[in-house]
């Protein structure tokens, strides 16, 4: 049997994803938002805490991505792209500053399950983001001071978040982004009776990303809304208020993880 | 009641589309073919000859849309976003080459009304093509000289359509993407029973495209294929020979349509 | 060319719909309402009146359908299935008691094909309904009293109705349900920029339905809801109280329909 | 945090499936087939071998199910339903007849979730098969002699599978539908770099069912074809020819797993 995820095979390419390299190209819009820090605090697993410089200060990302490995994926496209909603909450390990990801939407099943087994907690949803056009003026929004951007997201025929953001300035400096390390939960569980409540995987990782890129950002303001649904608990973190906007393109590579703590171990 | 299309309401919000300007802006992946004369004159309506200079050639687009009408609809992405799949052949209206389009596909209901109003005889469909990024290689092709771009199209769970472009060089004149004047059918049938053959609505039109641009427009070879599949007939196009592949943006705005023959009158 | 409605082709099987007949085989989940009498009476389209009998009272559809014309096609249970929510109000046309049809989704082109020649206003949506089978409780409702059924509906990502059946009692005598006549209006729009505005089908229709039949009725209590949507009127009908709720199977013919006013005549 | 499977969750509603028990009740169009043995066989994992006195047969299952945990999860049914479509072959584990799934597909993604941790490698598809009512003949077929049903699946816009069931007579023994224990192979990866190709959890299962119930099965006549499509390995399969056709109602609840052997301890 061949293959890295299920389902294994005999030649090896029925797998919902291979051995990476996993290279991406994204383009993000992204706002900002204050959650109640009680609730933030909630989502985090054993291990972290809340930033006490950001208590619950996060970003919602909505990204339209494109995946390869090693094979030219992106020629098949029905296959290779991909709608992602996020959220991440500033938390800390230890001293370090990172992002946890509480909460992770995508249209794609290969993406499900390369998110998975990296510990994104990924469920299927419906996200859309406006796009720009280099012409089109009114069917686009200009890259420039003004131009708005909408981003949505559903899942289960019901909205689960709204945003938008107005375009002021490019953004010098990529590291104004203030993209933080992303650390997740892998976890997978065990069926047999007695053991339910001991999982198979269960371990704090930090995501390693290769070749990490960002282009053509542009900051400005940002809207956003976790409308409730049931089922899902986006609405419970109860935004405040929400900062920046920010548009941009992203790429980097995923060939490794790091296991902060291994709590099956 | 208010509103254009269906359905009618109160507020006139609930239409599919309204009255217009519609505005558009859209990324094609484009290839040239060159079907079976007979295959492709048996699908001119009463009106139109096979353009006698390039029997049987054709030109199959796939478009990554994006519509607003007067109310910055691209903040609803969900609703304003669309992907499109369609052929066109060429053909003769009186002296005049024209492009007509035999068959047609979307995702987007609102889409598929404003198709139906303009001759556009859409059905539902999947359409996929190749985005390209400004960083993130090997995940997106570049657009430059040897940069590939698939784009794939199904209906019902099957396949119609695949082509591949591989970019050679800038398109330095945009007429030479020969993006002649589509010529639709717009027809409604009626539903009484002694009438069933005498449609309500059945008029060859020329559609009226205001503000066309191009930009960034790549030539460069093209493959494609029509795969069979039960209740469609693009396949009985047969195609001989493919010609060249194009990438670009494309724009335009519609707001009028003009009837060359009416055959209700 | 070939075919009924679009697209028109060489062998006439491409086209969304054929000529009828057109049988149809459905499970209906439906909830009795009351919107706000003038919030009713404002979907009405000249020449129906609210039935003062009955100011407001409205039934919402939720139904899974199987398709067929002359050739078997349910088993071809993609293009042959789909889901629909349809919403009705009680109206009367001249002294007889009609039901009006203001909003209505499906999942199917080809059953927004049909409905569109037929006068129903279809738009896209994502409908669904719980069903009833012969063994595995819990996972199923008994179709029998204190059997539960829920109803949902989705449009563009956003939750536009819900509802709940508990069934009580069989119903003896299938007019029990009042299914009245049902009249549409069948619209169809001009593109032509200074005739936008002169539709060039506009006409009240009663649609006619062979065969009519009903089985395994139950009726019960209802729940309904119309959550706020952007782009969406059903929640303007601002249901002031529910009624009773059904389950049963539906069962009719389609092949014609009858002209009560042309508006463009 | 709370939950069984991911996203783990302060409430513990947000994760993709609960704690079991997991009640199932589906209705099946199942074709039986003859692979290629040392097709069938090469799908095999570590610790199963063809089962000797049957190689290469196989059953090709289409279920529509339903859904719930203990909390009437039918009452949202655009959650609890969905479609699923898989093989199984005919192995051995030691002297035990079982059931090997080598691929299988659904359209939701509880459904997956649940089914990864069943060892079931499930992937998205969109899978139909035509239903029957109890009135509404043309448009359905009788559960009778005669009756005929279809069943596709397509994953990525491409058919992978259609069958068709012409019933015959009733099956009266169950057991007659063979129905073998069902073996998965539950499978994990890692990711950190060096150790990616061994799985964090690589174990041979056999699925344990609760309260297998069947209901209102026929036989008869059976055809199937599995086209071929890039990216899957279905195709390989080879079919040599079919047997049988069913068509039934199927329930059982999932509580338990019981670990043949677990690779990686």
């Amino acid at each position: 049997m061949q293959g890295y995820t299920v389902p294994l095979s005999p030649r090896g390419v029925a797998n919902l994803a291979p051995t990476p390299p996993w290279h991406y190209a994204g383009t993000v819009v992204a706002v900002e938002f204050f959650a109640d820090p009680a609730a933030a605090a909630a989502t985090l697993p054993e291990g972290l805490v809340l930033d006490p410089d950001t208590p619950g200060h996060g970003v919602a990302l909505f990204i339209d991505w494109q995946y390869s490995s090693t094979g030219k994926e992106y020629l098949d496209p029905a296959r290779a792209q991909y709608h992602e909603f996020f959220v991440t909450l500033d938390a800390r390990w230890n001293d370090t500053p990172v992002a946890w990801c509480p909460y992770i939407y995508v249209d794609n099943d290969a993406a499900m399950a390369r998110g998975w087994v990296q510990g994104f907690p990924k469920k299927l949803g419906s996200v859309h983001q406006t796009r720009a056009y280099p012409i089109g003026e009114p069917a686009t929004p200009a890259v420039a001071a003004g131009g708005q951007f909408g981003a949505t997201a559903s899942a289960s025929g019901r909205r689960i978040a709204e945003a938008r953001v107005t375009l002021q300035q490019p953004v010098a400096d990529p590291r104004a982004l203030a993209l933080r390390p992303v650390v997740n939960l892998r976890h997978f569980p065990r069926l047999a009776k007695e053991r339910q409540d001991q999982p198979a995987v269960h371990e704090l990782v930090l995501a390693v990303l290769d070749d990490l890129a960002v282009a053509e950002a542009w900051a400005g303001t940002g809207e956003l809304s976790f409308p409730d649904a049931p089922g899902e608990e986006l609405a419970d973190l109860n935004i405040q208020r929400t900062g920046a906007g920010y548009r941009f393109h992203l790429a980097y590579t995923v060939t490794d993880l790091k296991t902060l703590i291994d709590y099956t171990a």
